[in-house]
């Protein structure tokens, strides 16, 4: 019996596990001090009214025999039609035209970014931006693929643009991106779509960010630029738009014109749908469904702008410090060089232990983040503040 | 760019869509026609009242910031320690005892069953009981494994034993049987158990159904077997105890002393999770949680009864009509031969177009499924009634 040996060529743990680990031994030895975190991507606002109100019809529903609802249907791999149709609804806003059978329900982008992977070969080589989510490497360290980086530095402003000399055949594009919250806009993005045209590549369209975007030009989906639909596939999440990192629904949009090797991936991503995986929750998908109606879009647009308004005070204190940093304005993440020459890990640890705030080390995302450090706006806006101030007085 | 061509290998589409689209075309055909489906493996009582309180319960936390969840914890890939704890609690009751670590929340055995696989190479031989739930076979063709069958008929009662000749890395056993409804006792099971650790091999032993055992002596977890420990994995669903198909959640159990070249299973599969994964809903979970309590148990024991009295209604049908039959006993699903010879297909177009019933065709769960079919005891007590009428006045 043979393991997969590739698992072995994993770095030690995932990042934010490692994060999470190292913050709770803080807090076990140090009971007294109150923690902070502004590391980890997860949400603190509550589930809007209009989601809870859906969520809690969806339980009163399976509690009777007449409204109770077992495996979703299998025409759209367990996705619920009114949950289809809104996500329709939305792409049409942004132009786009999609049919509910290009539409496919997730429990959420990190699950499908990894399951995607099933429907290629290992002999493709895979290009990532760095820094990037450390899921787009380490699940291609475990399917055995060679991964050559796109460098998202100062000087390209954290836009890796095609470089020809690369034959990459899955390209990831996180656009705003995690960790930088760099965003590109339609054109740059049509010369990625050129570029993965001419050789028959993939790219793999990380969104799950685009509810952030503020500013006009820059790309809300890969499908506003044409050709995407010949070699893009889009992943979205509920999960910082609408709160859903506890409740789990996302969905992965795969055209029925991405056609490789004369199959179709929209054939091959539901059969390996249908196969290994059983749908989402019911009470799940009509929770997503509720975020589409006009309060619920309102209530969510309320919890975004909380979010930005503590992304705007994290800018702020950064400013004040002269502390070199991107990111914080169509994204809930800001990235910044750690202060004093400091590398990534040694900022993480004096920022713990000094002003008991927790980040994330900017060298977990890749090489070209070492010296760099991650803050997100995702927390509460009171201990916000209170991170901000405590930070502050670190350094000034 | 090169597609995984293994998926060009798997037949035309997986055994339920095909049942269902079968379904819904000969239902669009003939609206006035009211179809009663025996056949997929859904279930239909409603959720029970006390996983119904702790579901609206769990929603009105979702809705309060001071109560809202993110993300589940860290700790246990995602796992709320209350569902941890009783689910250890379920265990002890079968004299097992697990640790916390040991157990995996999931999103139902199902994704857990074709996620597992990503730990293991190519390079090894599957052996798959035949017939078995597809998934089984279609996951590893995916994969690009061998597979070899392990013939369950008559003559061994259903329930396959060990060929030495065969040197199997990766055994699946799923007991009692989808679709046979056979059960392994004990005794059984420890004769595949020392074969699996003669050979290091590594038994997935899936227990969806285990909750319906009845009698004596069957295993309720393989885990009830000494040396299971060093050799296999349980994958274990509320999908069929509790009514869970549209909720979504199991947990699958990786024993610490699971080691394999030198590795720890449990490791690899809780950096597989935290990687390709991030849990199962709040919500969900807390279901689950509830499905433990004392009148949890004592509305899943009703639930189940109900299906029960339901699979005694089929038998007592095909033993009127005299058809050789197995399962109905310890299990939802009866297994029977088709009659006058039909085949399988044959027989599942002949019972939609005459009787109006749908059940599933015994070959799509592999060769020896030949000549036999599946009814399940999933649906309406009164529309199984009717369904056992209508078929049985087609032969009487």
């Amino acid at each position: 019996m043979k393991i997969n040996e590739r698992f072995l060529e994993l770095k030690d743990s995932y990042l934010f596990a490692k994060v999470g680990q190292k913050t709770a031994e803080y807090r076990a030895a140090h009971p007294e001090k109150k923690v902070i975190k502004l590391s980890i991507g997860d949400v603190t606002r509550p589930l809007a009214p209009a989601v809870v109100r859906a969520m809690q019809k969806a339980v009163g529903e399976m509690s009777q025999k007449e409204t109770f609802k077992g495996y979703g249907p299998d025409r759209y791999c367990y996705g619920y039609a009114s949950l289809l149709e809104s996500i329709k609804g939305s792409y049409r806003r942004k132009n786009v035209a999609l049919s509910s059978d290009e539409i496919f329900i997730s429990d959420g982008a990190k699950s499908d970014l990894g399951n995607i992977l099933d429907l290629f070969a290992q002999d493709n080589l895979v290009l990532v931006p760095d820094p990037v989510y450390p899921v787009y490497v380490d699940t291609n360290i475990m399917g055995g693929r060679r991964i050559v980086y796109a460098d998202a530095t100062e000087e390209n402003g954290f836009l890796p643009m095609p470089d020809e000399r690369i034959k990459a055949d899955l390209i990831y594009i996180c656009s705003p991106n995690n960790p930088t919250g760099a965003a590109y806009t339609c054109e740059q993005l049509k010369v990625w779509v050129d570029y993965a045209l001419k050789r028959n590549a993939v790219i793999l369209y990380d969104a799950a960010y685009e509810y952030f975007i503020e500013e006009d030009g820059l790309a809300r989906s890969i499908y506003e630029v044409e050709g995407a639909r010949e070699c893009a596939i889009e992943f979205c999440s509920f999960s910082k738009t609408a709160g859903f990192t506890g409740v789990r629904c996302g969905y992965t949009v795969v055209p029925k014109e991405l056609v490789r090797s004369g199959a179709s991936l929209n054939r091959l991503w539901a059969r390996r749908q249908s196969t290994k995986f059983n749908g989402v929750s019911y009470i799940s998908q009509m929770g997503a469904a509720a975020v589409f109606t006009e309060e619920g879009e309102r209530e969510i647009r309320e919890n975004i702008g909380y979010y930005k308004r503590n992304a705007e005070r994290i800018a702020k204190m950064l400013r004040d410090l002269n502390l070199f940093y991107t990111g914080g304005k169509n994204s809930p993440y800001l990235w910044l060089k750690c202060p004093k020459g400091m590398d990534s890990w040694g900022f993480f640890d004096y920022l713990l232990e000094n002003a008991n705030v927790v980040g994330t080390p900017g060298s977990g995302f890749g090489k070209n983040g070492d010296g760099f450090f991650r803050l997100t706006a995702f927390g509460d806006a009171d201990e916000t503040e209170e991170a901000c101030a405590r930070i502050k007085k670190l350094f000034i």
